[in-house]
């Protein structure tokens, strides 16, 4: 693990940028996994245009999310809904370079991954509660590749996630990448910015690997650089 | 993880020879750790011929142990003696070759196996009881890399390893490579065989990762071969 | 490039076959790239019983050629048909893991295989004419990928390709990979055997490199390894 | 071959920046050889602060000069001085992560990369003439590793090199990585910008290999990075 402690959430956000964009341009197939939220919002803002500007020199880059929420209801994907409004959207991804996992697709989504060559780099966020893609406290299979995460009352977690939808409207569970699949990534980044992150950092980088604190299991990936910002960092 | 099911102790052990000669003849410096005791035996007995034969054009491979005794009152280190007995004295390997993890500078060897590139592949084997390199039940720390595991009467597994030993010259502790270190391995290649070996892999390939059955965190390697024979595979 | 001295055809077969072994037994997508042709035909009869006993853990390995000729009166392709009758066909290589390269879609070889991940390693075999693949003396393109070569009268190398086929039956124009697709691969290995092959063996070691001897360019490759037998190598 | 048209040298140079980055960022020791000259000027420029204020988590990061002039009079070694002077010395560099190619260690330093875990990034020029690296037109042996090119009156460059110097201290040779060396790096990334370049740019992608035009050997690169500005790009 590498730990990179920046000055702020912008230089946070334009290093993983760099990180990105160093990765792409490399003359071969790219596979990148992403995250939505609001962690990466302005690692997107930058991101958006530069894609745009040489689109037609990065045909070699497929995007994968690697999460999803079963939609209740047969809504829209949840999490590929969220990376297309924030970045696929506005920086005219096409489709072709789009490789979804879905609820349905995602007991093959390991195997269709290493077909492809394995992914080259996936950036990721951290809950403040340990959790890392769809990998929930309690819930999670430190063990798995992608897998089925049930969404229950008994998890300390499923208040927060059922007050997202409307009611009724709760999903079942996630289909999620495990541990397993994110130890296949050649690079992985993680980054995380604001006071409200510091203790989960510190906890990623000093518990016992365990399913209480999933991303505690993320310190065994063999090339893993850890983006901060002074506040995320400053219980370190 | 890929599962390779031969017919006989021999067969696993050609094919162990095959991948490790695959790995040694590549033009580039080659890292390989390896490992002393039974299991192996056939794998050095094809072995060494041949590495005595090719010398000359193998000087860019090095070897690695990846765990080691304190040996009590200063005697010759234990693995590297076994290692020395079983394949770099009869094949003949330089010194200069031999990169030796020892109780006195097992604090570096991680560090020092990424400044020359890391470990390309490594051969291990599996404990009845769970243990992989000195990883030992309950006393196991999956999250670290290489570390200090001391060697204590709570554990099951003392008296184990008291009884190799003269009386008072059990050693305190094991330096090993921890899980961390073997997720960095570019190639993880584990020989088991022989029925009393069958419970232990099925476990590996089944329980949830814990320090109660340390090699439970094989599985989360990103290119790890298991190598059987029959019998070992038989509860499969 | 790394030169392997061994004492029979039987070995230098014998140690091809452990390389492409240990390549297979990854746990990832494997791309194999092989050789027809009498130099391989050990190769083969070893590999062929080993295929069959592993095949169904071997579901990762796609198998493909690396050059064919345009058949005259839309005949059987004819590099394919070699590989079938010598190793696809005897080793039951399932049909969906060979991938061709056709005269109809050599164009888009190159992009196929950067779209799975690349070349982990390619067995070739070398002409006593200095030609590799079908890059063939003088009229060979030593800065192409996958290409079009033309079979012409002008060339020292037309009759002996003329007189493979029945009257007026010659193909026009080979397809084959070039030396750009082959510097992609991770790794390259030569089997080269008997003193026919001595003189082209050193001039490969030796020559500045031209299309005359089109050989010459593999030394700019970084992983290239050379198993020759004494014959072979005893011009070096 | 993947060639990016930027819309200014800024942008070119922030590309570069981006990739260099995104390279040192990973958590393993890293191999970089960088380029002196104008053409990384604002490279450097924006480079060095960032070097020096993440200096402390960059002690993975190696940096390597691929040509060296010898020294007339035993002065300084020139392009190394250059570095120091450009980047070195303003980032604050240690010397223990520079590891110099000079004239009286040239024979060893492809063995020493080797043993190092080879180069992961080149950062090279291009020359107006077509020369790469220390690779000059018509000198230039295109199958060689880090070699000696010596510099003599009847090449067409001679009197450029000649009067960069003082009477009578003009170097007998240069050292130089050669395109052998080059092959082995993992990413290898070529900058030019202006006008100026625009011809050597083309026929960097369009000449066959041939020592008259050094730099058209480098399509072989098998993950090989153009980044240009408009004006280089112009005739493409």
């Amino acid at each position: 693990m590498k730990t990179i402690v920046t000055s702020s959430y912008e230089e946070m956000s334009s290093l993983a940028v760099a990180m990105l964009q160093g990765c792409m341009l490399q003359d071969k197939r790219v596979n990148l996994a992403i995250t939505a939220g609001r962690t990466p919002e302005k690692v997107y803002e930058q991101l958006t245009p530069w894609y745009k500007q040489f689109a037609k020199s990065l045909t070699n880059v497929h995007f994968y999310n690697f999460d999803e929420l079963e939609p209740v209801g047969g809504g829209a994907p949840i999490t590929l809904s969220a990376l297309q409004a924030q970045f696929f959207g506005p920086a005219g991804v096409p489709k072709t370079q789009i490789e979804a996992l879905t609820y349905e697709n995602h007991s093959t989504c390991d195997a269709r991954i290493a077909e492809s060559g394995g992914l080259d780099m996936m950036l990721i966020g951290l809950g403040g509660d340990g959790h890392f893609c769809g990998n929930m406290p309690h819930a999670a299979d430190l063990s798995a590749q992608t897998y089925k995460l049930f969404i229950k009352e008994e998890y300390p977690w499923y208040e927060g996630i059922r007050d997202l939808f409307a009611q009724g409207a709760c999903p079942d569970y996630f289909v999620t990448m495990g541990l397993q699949s994110l130890m296949r990534v050649k690079h992985l980044v993680l980054i995380a910015n604001g006071a409200g992150k510091a203790k989960a950092v510190r906890d990623m980088c000093t518990l016992p690997m365990s399913a209480a604190f999933p991303a505690s299991g993320l310190r065994l990936h063999p090339n893993f650089t850890l983006l901060l910002d002074q506040e995320a960092a400053s219980l370190l």
